[in-house]
């Protein structure tokens, strides 16, 4: 049986359902429920509660599980590095407790969603490749990486199979505004709300947007892999856009104009974060099928 | 002034007694004292007792010191990975802090001791260079690399300038025998005591063994790079020599015929970690001096 830990978030939610429309029995793992949500799925979901800082309850919502699908992230990709300790504690210690948990449960693969907008840094070649080495210049994907090297250690030392999704900036549907976390959910809130927005440095840093559809496919395509495969892939739209043209597509969609602040450019942001996404299609037979245009169009139709 | 954390050990009494005869002026600061050793430098070094897992007390020996040598290591490349979240909970997040602790107190340069031989991984090309991905397989080796990832975050974001050396297995006279640390002072240990050794696998994994003096001058070339400098290099001898070969040479040398108990090779340990030291000698203008034979010799003698 598949377990999708992290089963409340903006991902968890497509995953659930889409693996539940297809059939897939899957145990969501959550720290909180949402009781209308839950019930939408129907009865091809289990749910169970646990949370991650606890790590008995933990192993226990592991028994009978094959595979794991971890969403859970606890920390935030927009925040300066004033939580780095916190990353550890709350984070790293967790997510290595839980990985002996599933080894000791039998578990026989690891699905991880890490971090392809941060972990690479700022000198990686454009667009990067997986082999690239990572130098992640903020807190959030330094536990990416670290977190990635546990399950790499476990693999090799105890024969956990795993497929590491490094994942540009998802988008779509369903996303909810957190701070510090994600551009298109902040300008949907905003201007929901009508409020300024903040621009760190020009608004030209480019990135990567991806949409939550496509996400879907990959981890579901990752999901189909044989047994023994052990795989970093990136997972990306392949083509990058600027702060300031995301606003603007959205300010086409909704006919608002945004107050703009500018403020200073933060140094654990990088100026570029592109993805070579060539593995992906290579290893999982899976390209980007949303183009910005129509991933956005739904995405701002959803929140009207 | 430069201040020398962990310097009761191996490599932090030679570093004291070269930096001492050199009339450079140094704070020593360990967990415990050797008076003797202590007494033996003369009036070129102040003393302060400081544990790492108390970050105030180890605060406040960073006063007046520009340039911090850390060479504490809580960790062990011999043992399997039962430790792991020990090393994380005492080693990485007591580093953390103590980084942190560096940027309050307006250290400018950071000079820290990593593994050149559990960094790398098992898939690293041979001679390793330090462009290679590290892929440690052993908590000893990830606990390094992630300590390597935090002082490059602190160098990006707030202008930390580091040396991080990637040493290859430092052998010499005053090595203290530990379990799970170093071949040479084991088998030294074991002669003395006349007691079997335990070989894993075939005895033929092959590793670097550089001389003490050796490490002590790269150390020392680190030191006089330029402010500005922030750079990853291995330091190693440049030759490989496997397990057998290590242990004929002592025999040899003592003529004493090891008792050997062969059991299963680990999984947590590489078959071949061979450093390319060429980037030292670039950088740093360093090469090793001391050849095997005369090292190996050296440290026999001075254990008789």
């Amino acid at each position: 049986m598949i377990a999708v830990y992290g089963s409340n978030g903006f991902i968890g939610r497509h995953l659930l359902r889409r693996l539940t429309q297809n059939g897939v029995p899957v145990r969501a793992v959550s720290r909180r429920f949402d009781s209308e949500f839950s019930s939408s799925l129907g009865a091809g979901a289990e749910f169970v509660q646990s949370d991650f800082l606890q790590p008995i309850a933990m192993a226990s919502s592991l028994e009978g599980i094959e595979t794991v699908v971890q969403l859970i992230s606890t920390s935030s990709p927009g925040l300066r590095n004033e939580h780095t300790i916190a990353d550890i504690e709350e984070n790293v210690i967790p997510h290595v407790k839980f990985l002996q948990a599933c080894l000791q449960a039998g578990v026989k693969r690891y699905i991880f969603l890490s971090s392809g907008g941060t972990i690479y840094g700022p000198h990686a070649v454009v667009p990067t490749p997986e082999t690239s080495t990572p130098n992640p210049i903020n807190s959030h994907g330094l536990t990416k990486l670290i977190v990635e090297r546990y399950i790499q250690m476990y693999g090799h030392v105890d024969g956990l199979d795993y497929v590491i999704l490094r994942l540009a900036n998802p988008y779509g549907p369903g996303q909810i505004f957190r701070k510090g976390q994600g551009l298109v959910p902040m300008l949907l809130d905003h201007w929901r709300k009508r409020l300024p927005i903040r621009i760190f440095g020009d608004g030209k840093a480019m990135r990567d947007y991806v949409y939550i559809d496509d996400v879907i496919d990959a981890i579901e395509a990752a999901l189909s892999l044989p047994a023994g495969s052990r795989a970093v892939i990136n997972i990306g739209s392949g083509e990058t856009r600027s702060v300031l043209e995301i606003v603007e597509a959205i300010e086409g969609l909704t006919g608002y104009v945004f107050e703009r602040e500018y403020v200073g450019a933060r140094n654990t942001d990088v100026d570029i974060a592109s993805l070579d996404i060539s593995l992906a299609e290579k290893m999982l037979g899976w390209r980007p099928l949303t183009s910005f245009d129509i991933g956005i169009r739904r995405t701002v139709t959803s929140a009207k």
